[in-house]
């Protein structure tokens, strides 16, 4: 077994000693990889403003990216991002050295970029005032519509990166690809999202724990989840099938089936503590009852009231009034909302659990760790916020 | 030599009878090659929908999707996707079998999508009203903001079409990488346009004939006319360099060095025409001079204008006012536009017509003809709208 060292020459490894070698650094905490995850940030930011100045683009025009760059894709908590570095380490089973880091590094801010290019565009879609306490770039000085163009650049920005870094790797074409489907899905999911619930017309016979789960499996997990993940498993080389325990594993349809139910639980929980969690805990206070939000509260509550609690819900759901608010939050109360996702919190938490533990491991390196999706299942297992 | 037929089997033919077989087809004329063109939209537009119908997406949504494809995609002129099915018709020298014709025209529909894409953004951010005599995609009932989304997901059906009708092909990749290129450049484009000439806010110092020369680069010749031509070139197989006439030629570099001239030909003409074509002829009244415009005219005006007349253009151009518009179309007529633009014209067309002549030509399939330049080039000399 062979790993590149970190000043790039080769050295001999058994899996014993490679795994001594790995207790020797003392294990990184969540700050530090942190910090680690945006030092890479400068450096990638600088490689996009300069391929402009390059290009003979005038200093307006660049810096003005630049601010865009800084603006939206910084500040956020770079969970995304950081699953992608995460992920390949455990996939390599090894500390990654510079170069590697930095290639799994701009992958983790592809993903950032995806996001920051979906929260500009989500933001003047919702005419949203306020996004990681600032104003939303659409509403800085300055800026208006021309942040529909921002955003696109973000998004453009992507694949200008993955050329730099991955052109001449075998794993080119599946990282575009994935970038691609992952945008793709997330705006089918949007498009979904805002024929089922524009925010102007309350209309809950549109509604259902069904639409719900489309809307939040195509404009949240797949990005969010899955490809962080699928990024990391191409760059690490991790086939399309291997062979393990007796059968022909599909490492990638492997985790998708864990990881899009995981990004529906972790939107679940996100809709539920909207619900029911004191502002002063969630940092906000919730507001997707007045915005005629497709959440899972709405869903399910639909699926147990009776006639007269539906009839309160079709009055009083979407409406900016705290009257009505309090009217639909008492149904939700009323037909056990809370006891419902403990339940559920309980039951998808074991059935993740058992899929996870059914995935077979093999010793050779490029294939699936159980460890990747129980690290993604611990930090969001009865989170708060 | 061989060629496929249209029923897919494969005939031999001469260069000689390959020839004559093409002068047995009386040449199709512009209607009917449009006609052609456009009978295969249907096909590309359900292939589309029925994508997201296959996944399982709500009616609702996919008819929204419908909706947005048949607004935005047709209705304009075609041009640029004809240009794929043209150029590829020249480079494979013969007529198209049907298999042939129809990825070409998913290449040609691509360009169309992506235009698509950049004109329901740009209506966004100009704040336009009608666009194909009908009004904005924003503006038509109902859609609002989504139209964002909207817009999104027209560029995102390019990588669908490519993937589902090119990824077992060779030059799959090539594809993608050009549809990336030309939509991150025509996006910087963009970004100099309206941090140069933000229409709210007249500011001719930022203007010259430099930043228009770089504008026009970006913004449209790229997208407009290189964008189609290298995609005919991949489909076509023509490789990155090959021999001819005892030189290496670059082909793709030599039909750059072509293209975007001619698109900055192409669209400091349409400046030229706002400025000075009869309402009548151009079908619509000109607006660039109102809207703060960073054309050729201003920029040619600026830099031919003495200290009165640029003061005169300072305090009047881009302001909502006939007289101030008047004022300004007097400096471009004392400054002599008209004949400054015939000069422009006649003497781009020379050096176009020079350097399409000095292409070498190889009588290998798959390698670059003059025919596909110069059927641009007079198509678009002299033309009055």
């Amino acid at each position: 077994m062979t790993t590149p060292s970190s000043n790039g020459t080769t050295i001999k490894v058994t899996p014993k000693i490679h795994s001594s070698v790995l207790h020797l650094q003392p294990p990184m905490d969540q700050t530090s990889k942190h910090l680690k995850f945006k030092a890479a940030w400068p450096r990638i930011r600088d490689e996009l403003t300069e391929y402009c100045t390059n290009q003979g683009i005038p200093t307006d025009a660049v810096q003005w990216y630049e601010q865009n760059l800084n603006y939206n894709v910084t500040g956020g908590k770079l969970n995304r991002g950081m699953a992608v570095v995460d992920t390949v380490e455990i996939i390599k089973g090894a500390v990654l050295n510079d170069e590697e880091y930095y290639k799994a590094a701009v992958l983790g801010w592809g993903v950032e970029l995806l996001q920051a290019f979906f929260l500009v565009s989500d933001d003047i879609m919702d005419d949203t005032s306020m996004r990681r306490k600032k104003p939303c770039w659409y509403r800085a000085s300055g800026v208006g519509m021309i942040a529909v163009n921002d955003a696109c650049m973000l998004e453009g920005a992507i694949y200008c990166l993955l050329k730099k870094h991955f052109r001449h790797t075998p794993c080119y074409l599946d990282l575009i690809e994935v970038f691609h489907d992952a945008a793709y899905r997330t705006e089918i999911g949007q498009l979904i999202d805002l024929t089922t619930a524009p925010e102007r017309h309350v209309d809950l016979s549109k509604f259902s724990l069904h639409k719900y789960h489309l809307i939040v499996t195509y404009k949240t997990a797949y990005y969010s989840f899955y490809l962080p993940v699928a990024l990391a498993m191409h760059m690490c080389g991790v086939p399309a099938t291997y062979q393990a325990e007796g059968e022909t594993i599909e490492p990638y349809k492997l985790a998708l089936s864990i990881l899009l139910p995981l990004g529906e639980y972790f939107q679940i929980q996100d809709d539920f503590l909207d619900f029911s969690a004191p502002p002063e805990i969630l940092g906000k206070i919730g507001t997707d009852i007045v915005n005629n939000k497709c959440s899972w509260c709405i869903n399910t509550a639909l699926s147990l009231a009776g006639p007269d609690q539906r009839a309160t819900l079709n009055e009083n759901y979407g409406r900016k009034d705290a009257a009505a608010e309090a009217r639909v939050k008492e149904v939700f109360e009323a037909v056990g909302l809370r006891e419902h996702y403990a339940r559920y919190e309980v039951e998808v938490h074991e059935r993740l659990e058992k899929t996870i533990a059914a995935i077979p491991e093999v010793p050779e390196r490029g294939t699936l760790r159980r460890e990747i999706f129980t690290s993604f299942l611990e930090k969001i297992y009865r989170r708060t916020l």
